[in-house]
C-alpha cells in the first residue's frame, strides 16, 4: 500500500501548469477551461506489455510510448495537444521503474506542453492506458472521411523501421550493428508528428496516423471516404537500414504491413499539393508523396509503373482501435 | 483478430448522440465541442478483475460500475456527465460476455445522457479503465479543499452495504436471504448520486465520493481543508442489513472504514445549512447529517455524546487515485 501512495506523488512531479488547468492531480477530477474558440480532440490507447511492447522494454521507452501514440492521433486530427490522463497497472510497486517511465512520460509532455491532469494506479499485469486530448480550431479538424479520388497521398518520415526492430528483437532477421540504434529508437521512442500535423491542416483532405500498418491504415481512409488508391512503391520512403537489411523486396512488404510506424498518412487535392508542400517545407520531417487516390474502391501497387501484387497481411497485434 | 473487430462493433452501437459531440467513434479522436460558459471535468478510474471486484460479478455489473465509479467522480464536483471513453483489456474475444457489459455501459449512459466518444479494446487480463468528462458552470465546480471549522458533514444514502456484500462473497459473514439481494445490488449496481452533486454546488464547501471509505475519504478534505472532524456515530445511516447481519458495534466499523460505497460526502455551512438541506429535499436520495468539522486536524468520533476510539483499518484495494 505504502509504495503505491509514494507512486502518486511521481505523478505529481511534472514542470508543467497549463494556465487552461484550473485544478490538476489531487481531487476527484481535474477541472479545465477551453478557449471558447476550440473544439477538443480525444483519444484513448492502451498499451500492454507483451502486446504493444515486448517486456524487455525500458521503462522510460514505455512511459514515452504511451504518451507518444496518444498524441499521434491527436496529430492525425491536426490537434493541438493539451491534457493527459494515465491509468497504470502494474504488477508491483517498482519506484525505480516507475521513476524511470514518468521521466518518459514528462520528457514528451514537457516538450509539447501537454498536462498530467490525472488517472489511476492499480496492482496487476502491466498495462497503461492514456487519454490524451488537444485543441483544434473550430472545424478545423482532419477526418478520416473528407479525401477524394485524384487526391495524392502522403506519408511523413520513413516506414517499415518499427517493424523491422520488432523482427532484430525476436531474431527473425539479423540487423547491422550501424544500425541497431536508430531503428530501435525509431521502434521505442516514436515521434508523434504534432507539428506537421497542424501545418496541414488547411490543406489536408484526410488524415490517419501509422499504428497498424500502411496497407491497413490506408485502408480505414479509403473506407472512410468511398474512395480506391495507388502506392507507388517506387517512391516508398524506406531507410537504408531496412533496404541493407532485407532487400528492396521484401522492404516493400515491411513499409507495408509492419506497424507501429506513428508517421502520419494524409491526402491533399491537386490544388492545394504546392501549397501544402510549400508550407511543410520549413518542418525539419520528411514529406513523401507515395501515391494516388482512384475510384476504384480497391487498394493497389505499381512497381516501375507496372502493377504488382503485395504480400500484404495486415500486422498482427491484439489492439482494435474504437476511436 | 476477427472476435475483436466484432467487438467493436458493441461498442458503436448506441442510442445516445450529443449535440456537442461533432465526431463520435470511428476517427483518430473524438471531436467535442463544448459550450463556453462551461469548465470540463474529467477523471480516470481502472477497475481490476479480482481487485476491485470479484471474479464472480456478471458482465453487466462490470460494466456499470466501470462507468459508475467514474461518474461518481464527476458527482463530487457537481459536474454534469457528458462523454466517457473505454478502455477494455480481455483474455479473450468473449461476445456473449461483451454483450452483457455493453449493456451495463449503455444503461447507465442512457440513464445520464452520457455518450461513449472512444476507446479502446486489447487482450490481457480483464481490466477496464473510463475517462469520464462533465460539465460545470465556469467557477461552479466543488473540490476538496473548501471546507472551514464550524461546517456540517454530510452523507448521501446508506452505508457500509458495498462492503458488507463483499463480506458475504467472501464468506465472512452470514447475511439472511431477505437482505442479501438489495446489498449485493448496493456492491454491483452503485449509483452515481450525480443530482445532488449538481443540487449542492450553491451551497457544499466541500465534497468527495466514499471510494475508500468513510474515514479515509474524510480524512481527503480534512487534509486538503486543513480541517479536523467529528463523527457523531449514532447518526451514521446504517441500513437494517448491516445492523441485523454484525450488531450495532460491528456496524460502525464497517461503515466508517469499508469501501465501495460510491455516496457522497460533503460539508456545508451553517448559513448554507437550511438552504441546501431544503434544495435536497426534492430528490428522493436520503441525505444524513453525520458530524461537524473542526480545528482540531484529527478525526474523532462520539458515540451518546461520548468520545470512541473505532477499529480503523481502512479497507484495502490496491486503487490508488493521483486525481
Amino acid at each position: 500500500m505504502k509504495e503505491f501512495e509514494l507512486i502518486k506523488r511521481f505523478f505529481t512531479e511534472q514542470a508543467i501548469k497549463r494556465k487552461d488547468v484550473l485544478l490538476g492531480i489531487g481531487d476527484d477530477c481535474a477541472i479545465v477551461t477551453p478557449s471558447e474558440r476550440q473544439n477538443i480532440a480525444i483519444t484513448t490507447d492502451t498499451l500492454v506489455a507483451g502486446v504493444h511492447f515486448p517486456h524487455q522494454t525500458s521503462a522510460r521507452a514505455v512511459g514515452h510510448k504511451s504518451i507518444a501514440v496518444n498524441l499521434s492521433d491527436l496529430a492525425a486530427m491536426g490537434a493541438e495537444p493539451s491534457w493527459v490522463s494515465l491509468a497504470i497497472t502494474m504488477p508491483e510497486a517498482d519506484l525505480e521503474w516507475i521513476e524511470e517511465f514518468c521521466a518518459g512520460v514528462f520528457d514528451l509532455c514537457e516538450f509539447y506542453n501537454v498536462q498530467l491532469i490525472g488517472g489511476d494506479t492499480t496492482q496487476g499485469p502491466l498495462s497503461i492506458t492514456v487519454t490524451a486530448q488537444g485543441l483544434t480550431p473550430v472545424n478545423k479538424h482532419i477526418t478520416r472521411s473528407g479525401a477524394k479520388a485524384g487526391d495524392w497521398i502522403y506519408v511523413t518520415g520513413e516506414i517499415g523501421d518499427a517493424a523491422l526492430a520488432l523482427k532484430d528483437i525476436f531474431n527473425e532477421v539479423n540487423v547491422s550493428p550501424q544500425y541497431q540504434k536508430s531503428i530501435r529508437k525509431k521502434l521505442d521512442y516514436p515521434r508523434p508528428r504534432i507539428l506537421v500535423g497542424q501545418a496541414i491542416r488547411e490543406y489536408a483532405t484526410s488524415a490517419i496516423d501509422l499504428s497498424d500498418g500502411l496497407m491497413s491504415d490506408l485502408a480505414h481512409i479509403c473506407s472512410a471516404s468511398k474512395v480506391g488508391a495507388n502506392i507507388v512503391l517506387d517512391d516508398l520512403p524506406i531507410s537504408d537500414a531496412l533496404r541493407d537489411t532485407v532487400g528492396i523486396d521484401k522492404a516493400f512488404d515491411i513499409a507495408l504491413v509492419g506497424g507501429d510506424d506513428y508517421e502520419l498518412l494524409f491526402t491533399a487535392s491537386e490544388d492545394n499539393k504546392v501549397g501544402m508542400e510549400t508550407a511543410l517545407a520549413h518542418l525539419s520531417c520528411g514529406i513523401t508523396r507515395i501515391g494516388q487516390l482512384n475510384g476504384s474502391g480497391k487498394i493497389t501497387t505499381t512497381l516501375d509503373s507496372k502493377p504488382v501484387s503485395i504480400n500484404a497481411k495486415s500486422f498482427e497485434h491484439f489492439s482494435q482501435n474504437i476511436d
